[in-house]
């Protein structure tokens, strides 16, 4: 099955038409046709190799919204005309301890499949992803998605959203706690939908205070500019959870020194270059430096529930497909409020 | 009251003769003559002015370990000739929540005052700590000890044992769980004869293969040599609780590595620059970078009774007073096996 798509075909060639094979859909897996799809940072990454590691041509897009055209023959969960979502997986060994309880991002045996540039199991090639016109993916990796909802800014969910949502949910935001976001681009203004949602105390750090206003309509209680560090020290000691959202290099042990004893802080962001991170911020009082990655397929699903109960979506700024390199540098300089989210309908008419 | 004492003068002079005040007890204080004292790093550290606060004179010492000489009149849980220990904390605000718990060494409100080189709240001085014959301290922070215990191998407990004991019971080591402790020294000894008391797998990690009988000796089921590559890499994703007890700097990521899902790795050694983190070490999959100090006044008292029961006891090499330079030096070159502790006997012949 020949697919329309956009991939680059170097880390320094701007992203072009493609087309790629899609298996024919195995029992368990359903096709999708592809409405819209979420751009990422790590899609740039990806692109431009900037983790090393990328197979060339790439189509890149791990936030994907479409409708079900075809099912296999032993799915059960889509029927042909079900909304369907796939995220950042599309495979785990299915068999670990890990991906039993749901966390198959964790795949003990290192068997998680990534939507793109990962190694296909069925093809015995590599994933693409969502830059395209459809997918096909095993149903156990495909999510429900409500029909009612905005589509379009549903797609960010499928990253940005469950990446924000698991550390929330894991270290317990919620009503009586005191809860700090830094950073408000793509995951930090969905964590501050989530961390305001759960009922959480929801401040947000951010070096740009023309972000306050925004911040608050999204749900901050408070914003805090991290350069003044007047506004820091008074907070010393005083947050029960702090998600930093931030993926360029940033001093960590400001906000460590903000959490109360037991306190911790988790990594969404993957910065470049590691961390310093001070002993005596650490240990006086007793603290938590953390990490989390997106989140398994069942807690996945449930976020995606949450949102369709609380009318919960991104804020969005629709592109064409052909806009996808000029969205890439303007996502360098920050300036997106507060997602590009392709309109697949735009592939439609490219070569 | 006059008192005999050893004290650095300076940052560059050798610990020598010098002559302190104690306060007369006050209602609910003990006087307890000293009889045996532990050397810690941190005592080499302070008397040096390694971390740019010691006030001089410095009288070091916080592992003590003697007789209730004296008790003031409101005194209830000592009577005169008990045994009676002090560890690093002689105050602390005892209104805040975190005191209440029982967590007195991370006072909120900054009221924790250390057995030596703190304000003074009584005097308005400096504390004195336990290189001297005595030391006059409020009974909420005087612990019990057992007669018949081995009491200068005790002494090293109220540091070197609270410090390795609280985080092993806080992160839950204990049968099934496979526990790291990073470095045989001081606390990395008394780490190993814990974590192998209660029950869990433990693993002993060095830089010296000279030290791996020893480790077995203490209770480590297993010894890794840290250097050795391989034998790291097949520990990749093991561990459930990893304890860092090397204060020098170090690689933390080849530790992180090494943690499962959700697993933790404690810092109590403080090295004295920032250790860099990655972000995928927290991130893949999610774990924990915590830190730990010594432990509040109700565990320590359950440390000391825990131990009481057990036998255990720190593995000591006995010094006289005049001798403390010549073992801070041998500190230095990890020359110990584990403890130095002083016989206070040795203060009465001194000038």
């Amino acid at each position: 099955m020949s697919t329309k798509a956009y991939a680059a075909q170097s880390a320094s060639s701007p992203l072009a038409p493609f087309s790629l094979t899609r298996r024919d859909p195995l029992p368990t897996d359903v096709l999708i046709d592809i409405l819209y799809c979420g751009v990422c940072h790590s899609d740039l990454h990806q692109a431009r190799n900037e983790w090393g590691n990328t197979v060339y041509p790439c189509v890149p897009g791990h936030e994907i919204v479409g409708r079900v055209a075809k099912v296999g023959t032993a799915v059960k969960k889509f029927k042909e005309g079900d909304l369907a979502a796939v995220g950042c997986m599309v495979d785990s060994c299915g068999a670990c301890e890990t991906c039993k309880s749901g966390l198959e991002q964790f795949c003990e045996t290192g068997g998680t499949v990534f939507t793109y540039n990962g190694p296909d199991r069925h093809s015995g090639g590599v994933t693409y992803g969502g830059y395209s016109e459809n997918i096909v993916v095993d149903e156990a990796f495909a999510l429900k998605i409500r029909e009612g909802a905005d589509l379009a800014a549903t797609a960010p969910l499928l990253c940005a959203g469950i990446t924000t949502y698991s550390p929330l949910r894991h270290w317990g935001a919620g009503p009586g706690k005191t809860v700090g976001i830094v950073g408000l681009g793509g995951l930090g203004h969905m964590g501050v939908k989530f961390a305001h949602a759960f009922g959480a105390h929801t401040v947000l750090f951010t070096t740009s205070p023309g972000k306050a206003e925004d911040a608050r309509r999204l749900g901050a209680d408070e914003v805090v500019v991290s350069r003044d560090a007047d506004a820091m020290a008074r907070r010393a000691r005083s947050f029960d959870f702090i998600l930093d959202c931030v993926s360029a290099q940033h001093d960590i042990n400001a906000y460590l020194d903000l959490l109360k004893l037991d306190g911790t802080l988790a990594l969404v962001g993957a910065p470049e270059h590691p961390l310093p991170v001070s002993a005596f911020s650490l240990l006086m009082p007793r603290r938590n430096f953390a990490g989390s990655a997106i989140g398994g397929i069942p807690e996945t699903q449930e976020m995606l529930d949450f949102c369709a109960d609380r009318g919960i979506v991104s804020d969005i700024e629709m592109i064409g497909v052909r806009d996808v390199d000029a969205a890439y540098e303007r996502l360098l300089k920050g300036d997106v409020r507060y997602r590009f989210v392709i309109d697949m309908a735009s592939l439609k008419g490219s070569a």
